[in-house]
């Protein structure tokens, strides 16, 4: 049994993986396969449909939001927002707390004034800030909900009246929480939502902006929404794994099971952590991520020890981000407790080795 | 046994869809599925590659020409190549042929000049231009070499020395061509060369102007070019199942192979189409593609029935675009001599049938 912490693109639910190639072969019975299908055809029409409606109900957002799945990955959503919704002299209020965060400001920059309401890169973004002050006047605030290269996740979102956006990329559908708070949620659907090759995108229509520079009808919202998501063709099988996906979380008792796995998950990893000196978790308590978890070892030198002890159980995506090192595990959504118990396991025997116990 | 005839998304060779299904349950024997493999791995660094050479090899392409698989559609690319290559007071030729070469313009039109070379839209795109004149000077000449909707291909390139960039989205990989003559290829995967939600982009680096407006990282070849098209995780799958589709090209012997057969097919079909009075070819014959065969019927009222007839023999993907209307059967490289036959039999029987003879 292989154990997969990959960061993105990761583990699916074995259901969801032999669907997925069953559609392959003969979806729904049609005699053709998914990939063979006319995107405008009702076979299509229906997968796109019930994931829409899918995404509304996991996250219970009222009625009138829109559901699009676009193509370009959350990178392209970095430029897509701003340019949506920040117009020329106005300003947009964004959290520096991470590799994608930084990315994010860096693409808004070019389309209008950024704000910079915190800046976790004294600290190597190990910690969620909490002294913060937000201007009254800005055309939206930027957050990405949990950073999966840090290890760190917002457990207590800013409470303000302008439009909250979100790229929850790597915790979406993975707790409860009031998700009509936000305007805008993004996400690469590579981690929990999926696989690699779509972009989900809820949005409030009303939260839209009027904007006066010209935009491409790819990087419209607008558009897409006025094409019902098929503006162009869109990745019509990884929408289908982002509805399998989907119809399992629902089949497994929605986000409310989801949150409740990962936290038990997650405090059975931090927990062995805190307590074997050999490895030091890197994220401050109160804003650790259930979903990646950062840490790394006391001596340097047992981190390559430690990774091939990993490789050896058929442990895969343990190491650090490639920037940054260290090392680094995904707790998603379709990971089993078994390789939860393994990695635990695998943890306390590297400490006794490496202390020579 | 279906027939399929989808425009795209359209029909894979059918050991591709079997070494697609495989790659989901096992991806190369890792004991991981090809959507649960992380995108920076030597796992899928092997597949990148292999499609980036494979790309190279069957287009006979020169060394330094560089070969990029990103997100967005064809369509995402009729705003890249204005905002790469045409400078804000700089003067783009393009040829407005079909639907998708005025969506084309109407994109570059944002950036710069566009100057039309030729305007079949008084014939409905029913042929190619031969009488134009084009500019010595301009940033490059734009061109859809198949016209997916109208069933118009070209069979003559302009001959130029300005850099000629190309939409091949539906004619790519179907015949043997000096493809060194085109600054950029560009082509959505799903007809002849995969699955929907992949688009690739074959650049001569050599031809890049100098551009003076900022260009978004996610919207610059360069810098995709600098992150080895990895600038973001890129749609794995479709990657995957676009070296599969050119790795089955290449085995069945490569593009000249390719254009026997569908010289072979679409000659019987159009053989059969002239002969019959029940049904009327829409495109000059000098201009036919070889991939989309569009036709009306004699009645306006035949047609309807014609697509009940193909509906019973099992025939999906007969029905013109959706804006356009009449018939339209795709002949992509995967389609089998036998769909072809069934459909030459079919226009045979009801062209009887319709004239009651």
């Amino acid at each position: 049994m292989m154990h997969n912490f990959n960061s993105g693109p990761s583990i699916l639910p074995a259901s969801v993986l032999q669907q997925a190639a069953a559609g392959i072969q003969n979806f729904n019975n049609s005699g053709l396969s998914i990939l063979e299908i006319g995107h405008r055809t009702p076979l299509f029409e229906e997968v796109l449909h019930t994931a829409q409606t899918l995404v509304k109900r996991l996250l219970n957002l009222p009625q009138h939001y829109e559901v699009l799945f676009l193509h370009g990955g959350a990178t392209t959503q970095f430029l897509q927002i701003p340019m949506n919704f920040l117009d020329t002299h106005a300003t947009a209020v964004y959290f520096n707390n991470g590799i994608w965060g930084k990315k994010a400001i860096e693409q808004a920059q070019a389309f209008g004034n950024v704000y910079v309401a915190a800046d976790g890169s004294d600290k190597k973004h190990a910690y969620i800030p909490k002294n913060y002050t937000l201007s009254k006047q800005a055309a939206y605030v930027h957050i990405t909900s949990n950073n999966t290269v840090e290890g760190t996740q917002w457990h207590q979102f800013p409470d303000t009246d302008l439009p909250l956006v979100a790229d929850m990329s790597s915790d979406i559908f993975s707790r409860q929480l009031d998700y009509s708070k936000f305007s805008l949620i993004y996400c690469g659907a590579q981690k929990n939502m999926g696989a690699a090759g779509v972009t989900m995108v809820a949005i409030d229509p009303q939260a839209f902006p009027t904007i006066s520079r010209p935009i491409p009808a790819m990087l419209h919202y607008q558009t897409h929404i006025n094409n019902g998501s098929m503006l162009n063709t869109p990745p019509v099988f990884a929408v289908y794994v982002a509805m399998l996906t989907m119809q399992w979380i629902q089949q497994e008792g929605g986000l409310a099971v989801m949150e409740q796995r990962a936290i038990e998950r997650s405090t059975k990893v931090y927990q062995a952590l805190d307590a074997l000196p050999a490895f030091i978790p890197t994220v401050a308590k109160e804003d650790r991520s259930h979903m990646n978890i950062v840490f790394t070892t006391q001596n340097p030198a047992w981190e390559e020890l430690f990774l091939q002890r990993c490789k050896q159980e058929n442990m895969v995506g343990v190491k650090g981000y490639r920037t940054v090192g260290g090392c680094r595990v995904s707790l998603y959504n379709a990971i089993d407790m078994q390789s939860v118990d393994a990695l635990v396991n695998l943890l306390h025997q590297c400490n006794d080795d490496f202390l020579k116990k």
